[in-house]
């Protein structure tokens, strides 16, 4: 099965204005769709980021696989290292530090996923089944809060309203739970002084009893603010996700506090597992297969975290249907994947490259698609239609930073801001 | 691909009186032979330890794995974790402590590697492309030397001659290297007293200038002797193996001397790895499928050392060619495995399971075969001969000491005994 075309195609949608650290999601998200074809007319379908940058290495390297049979995984990783010798960056890092590992592997991903879709069509079976077979049948995945303003400026407000309070978090909850059946809650923090935040928690562990919490602020507070918040949250969080920057401080922080620390800031590339191991800076990784460089990957980073006592759940940035079929098919397979994943599913509101039917989320979690490899179809006139509003929209890579400043000239997404 | 029958089959085939720390191979060597086949009627071949407590929970797990999927290798590492509750040990002690980890890893093997050639078959690829593809040809293997006595007492000599001190040793490296080309040598010792083994590494390098060497007394020596050994072997060996017991030892050693140290002792289980590697106990890990869990979980094993700087080399038991296969698919898919690996190929002087042509030894190297799955093919006369060895042969366990004993009533398997 050799790789004869790759098609790569950049896509804008709509996004509502999501509060964070780093300042506010701009109307338009950036996705890159890749389409692998093999000479047997077997197409496989990967989805990465879609920042400039990162899209000319996606098509640089794109054309260097050109004649690659779809399991040489290894001789695709290698000449993709010989490729993106540079640090291919973003600018919000909200994922972390950028390093040469990391930007390979980014890179990576979408081929390695679309391979293993067309591996999965060839053989006849789902893709989780190339990666060891299902441990659960469909995998919960937690609602996703943002503060948020009730619409882009100069725009009607969006269905979701705004969220700038705990009042108005708890709303967005119920909304959110009422359509997909969330059985977890994280909110995304780092957006309001530390006390502000902690009130949206409680206020959301009295509205949701016994429902598990998470609170993200994106390494926004220092470790001694830190330490404070999670002692005022301790019983109401599931745990704390990236409070303060580094591994020297989320280790300072892990040993102060009564909760577990998880990270997608901190641990984003083999290279710092051993110091993270070494400093027990975390308890949960967020796992991203975006970013850890496929499913593959991902799978020997679960493993990894099996060894050294870390428990394990999913990271997301804005994506679509191509991203959360390769999601679900990790996560189903991953035996020790076991808190519920991360999506941004909800906020992109039915827009999608793929067909609907595929992906449905039943009390909260995504049952694996059973067709073969990753069980779904591309939407061609979507992709035709979302790849002309990339053409059209002006954005050309992530930066929540700068919009936030055309509306709030002061703003600042230092961190650790508190 | 459903899994129709399994057939296990116990097998036992000539071996030489090789010397180790824990005495000295019996005449005959046991391994275990299994054949998963499917509804679809296609075959796939596994290899394990031939141990008869070893040899029930494969049979006792195999009749507990009818019915499933030949992907489906987390449903089947669960249930056989369900059956070997207890562990199962071997007498020498060899291959490091045993616990029940070790033990599910060691039954799973033989059926995740014999399901992976199902697969490879089903898909008319190499296993090696299962495993991310090759990222080498050839997987060289090193010259295996063992001090060894003529014969079996009461036997007539074999082919290979005595090998009692480096007169021998160096002899019998000329003839493994004028028979199978290989370009590294790793000699057993912890048989000799220190200094006569440190003789005979100091007489290959002479004899054989720019081979890399390397030494296993399997954790004969202290702390104290690994040290002072080590020192003297300065410049002549690559690594030195398990000069000591237990991940402190070693961390001790490797702290004091100017080689890595590698393990196949007390590195057995993903457990250890967060010991060894705060400790920085060793520097090479010795991978093994037989006891690391099958192939996927080899190669994930291998990550966890591409992260945490360990090189790599591999581990090798008495084994037929279904394992040399194995072992062949998975080192060929590993990037970060370029050390030589062990093989006792040599030792089983033709004797084998496999029809012959598929592996082949050029240059110390076995070129990955190139037909689907492992690319070998049961020899079912040469099958049904050696399990009729079995039945007659009389050992139904591996104990290398309590045969010893029968020829020198003193002798100590005690470790460390220098």
């Amino acid at each position: 099965m050799i790789i004869r075309q790759i098609h790569v195609t950049p896509v804008a949608f709509r996004d509502p204005p999501l509060l964070n650290a780093a300042g506010v999601h701009e109307p338009w998200a950036l996705r890159t769709i890749v389409e692998v074809v093999t000479d047997e007319g077997l197409t496989g379908l990967g989805e990465t980021y879609g920042d400039l940058v990162h899209l000319g290495k996606v098509r640089e390297c794109a054309q260097a696989l050109i004649g690659l049979d779809v399991h040489a995984l290894n001789t695709m990783y290698a000449r993709i290292s010989a490729i993106v010798g540079n640090v291919v960056n973003d600018r919000h890092g909200l994922t972390g530090v950028a390093n040469k590992e990391k930007s390979i592997d980014r890179v990576f991903s979408p081929f390695e996923v679309a391979c293993l879709d067309i591996r999965g069509k060839a053989t006849g079976v789902p893709v989780v089944d190339l990666l060891g077979g299902k441990v659960r049948d469909a995998v919960p995945y937690s609602a996703y809060l943002f503060y948020k303003w009730a619409a882009h400026p100069g725009e009607d407000p969006d269905r979701f309203g705004a969220a700038l309070d705990e009042a108005g978090i708890v709303e967005q909850a119920r909304l959110l739970i009422d359509e997909y059946g969330f059985e977890s809650i994280k909110l995304k923090g780092g957006v309001y002084p530390p006390d502000q935040e902690i009130a949206a928690i409680q206020a959301l562990h009295e509205a949701f009893p016994g429902v598990p919490l998470r609170l993200d602020p994106n390494a926004a507070w220092t470790v001694e603010t830190s330490i404070r918040v999670a002692h005022e949250l301790d019983g109401a969080l599931q745990y704390l996700e990236d409070p303060t920057p580094e591994i020297a401080g989320m280790a300072q922080v892990a040993a102060a506090v009564p909760m577990p620390l998880a990270t997608n800031m901190c641990v984003v590339t083999p290279e710092h597992l051993p110091p993270a191991t070494a400093s027990h800076a975390i308890g949960v990784l967020l796992l991203d297969h975006h970013y850890w460089g496929g499913l593959v990957r991902s799978s020997h980073i679960a493993a990894m975290c099996d060894a050294f006592g870390l428990a394990m759940s999913m990271h997301s940035n804005s994506h679509l249907g191509i991203s959360l079929a390769a999601m679900t098919h990790l996560a189903a397979a991953t035996p020790n994947l076991t808190f519920a994943c991360d999506t941004h599913t909800p906020w992109q509101d039915g827009q999608d490259v793929v067909k609907p039917g595929a992906l449905t989320f039943v009390n909260g979690a995504v049952p694996v698609p059973a067709g073969p490899g990753l069980g779904i179809e591309l939407d061609r006139d979507a992709l035709a239609v979302m790849n002309e509003q990339y053409e059209k929209c002006g954005i050309v890579a992530r930066d929540d930073t700068t919009y936030m400043q055309r509306f709030n000239p002061t703003f600042s997404a230092r961190r650790p801001r508190w």
